[in-house]
């Protein structure tokens, strides 16, 4: 069906929708859609019997699979909110018994890896797939942390294939939107790149600066003084370790980049410092403080 | 004068107090202060005649003085807020008229090089100096940013001196007890190592990583995705340039070894990421993030 005005095509009707894994991301996306009553029907599905109980308690979900299997043929909409390393296996489950109308997408913080995987397990289906990543991340998770809001005014990124059925983006674009999201989207390898800049190198620089403390004769000591820079800096060391292992191999080859690069820096930082340049190092603060303050204001 | 019940000293009531940089910290220490009634008067001098302005419009200070050495004779007590390489210049003027009762004090974020200062610039005054650290930074500067209740709860260190009395050391504890900060002591030798370590590495890694990605190709579009996850690790990057250009000098040789150490951690990342070691990563990410969450947990 399209728009009888400009010929777009319609979004499509969700009425049953299966979230495998229901934790920050997926349960967060639950409860909004939930509450528009964009769809009829919410399944989850997860390794965690524990955690899809406080789903089904807190209203997230309202009834649990027991397997991805069962629940396949009578999906029209499939969201994988799973570590990325754990996408191909889900998606080798649903290949066999996915309907052609239903619609699967992912949450997934990269997405070559997740495409290659997408590509490799549906096959000729591979059109029903639109991948995704919600820039809404928090270094809480499971179904208790999931609430509503969480993607008001955050950026959607989809990266959308080839194959790809103008319908289902047009479908998949408004569920997002009803959630708040603004949805955009770009390349694949450019959201890669992009990623490893802003957030996985970050994420990694603080796993790396927390661990550094640990264990030296004055861990203690310095824990105990440790203020408000140290708390906002190290905020996302706190992340769940098994997602950022997953997303360091996944966006192995930009990472290595964005790490080389970033040694780099720091490395003519500490000759600066070796060498008393203060006159470098001025005009180096002046610099990133000065984009960091252009970038809060924008 | 001394308690009569356990002979500790009594602190001592300070009429005038000069306050040399009203910026932050000076600022709201002032504020404090005169909320508590536990100054007459508060004197503010400074580089910048439009901030000394600000101050006395906000009702920080009572009035302005023109420069350090005409008000040196009058001050019961002198806080030194400046960025910490314009401390011994400073010290300098204050020493020939430094009236044998005035208490003097500062509140730089490295100790050591402030009290070799001291000692070159005070010489047998050196007693009336009492090193101090609060631990209260912020990303703002200037008398605008000064505010009420900025130390409620936080830490203000001392590094006294074996010269100091000890009635100024309970005067001084005092002052900074009444605008709420809980006071410890610690030796200036450990003190840099730690705060090397939990503040001024985290501030130079920040300044590195925003600073890496200005410039390149993607860098508008990149700081358009930018997340919580950046806008937390980089806050820091924002602040003052001049300060920290002066605190990396100043603590030079703690930073290089912490910047060794954070070199080295990072490689040993890099190096497991490239082997695809994701079992060694996930051990080093769980360790770190148990830390973590045990630290804000704390």
């Amino acid at each position: 069906m399209s728009c009888a005005k400009c010929s777009e095509p319609a979004p499509r009707r969700i009425h049953r929708l299966v979230v495998i894994g229901v934790g920050l991301i997926g349960g967060s996306f639950a409860l909004d859609l939930r509450r528009h009553r964009q769809v009829d029907e919410i399944i989850g599905v997860g390794r965690s019997r524990a955690n899809l109980d406080v789903a089904l308690n807190r209203g997230v979900i309202d009834r649990i699979a027991e397997d991805v299997a069962s629940v396949v043929a009578e999906a029209d909409c499939i969201l994988l909110a799973l570590p990325v390393a754990a996408m191909a296996r889900v998606l080798a489950t649903i290949a066999p018994a996915l309907p052609t109308h239903c619609l699967v997408t992912d949450v997934g913080s990269t997405k070559q890896d997740v495409i290659a995987a997408a590509r490799t397990t549906l096959g000729d289906k591979i059109g029903q797939f639109i991948p995704a990543h919600p820039i809404a991340g928090a270094e809480t998770s499971g179904a208790e942390a999931a609430r509503e809001h969480l993607f008001d005014g955050k950026a959607l990124i989809l990266t959308p294939l080839p194959e790809n059925r103008p319908e289902d983006v047009t479908t998949l674009t408004a569920l997002w939107q009803t959630c708040g999201a603004r949805v955009t989207a770009m390349a694949a390898d450019v959201h890669d790149r992009v990623f490893a800049a802003v957030s996985h190198l970050p994420h990694l620089a603080a796993f790396a600066l927390v661990d550094d403390l640990i264990g030296r004769p004055e861990a203690e000591l310095c824990f105990g003084y440790a203020g408000a820079g140290f708390r906002d800096f190290t905020r996302i060391a706190a992340s769940s370790p098994e997602m950022w292992r997953d997303i360091a191999l996944a966006n192995r080859e930009a990472l290595l980049i964005e790490l080389d690069a970033y040694l780099a820096k720091l490395t003519e930082v500490r000759a600066l410092i070796e060498h008393r340049d203060g006159d470098a190092l001025h005009t180096l603060f002046i610099r990133a403080s000065a984009a960091r303050r252009k970038w809060q204001g924008g």
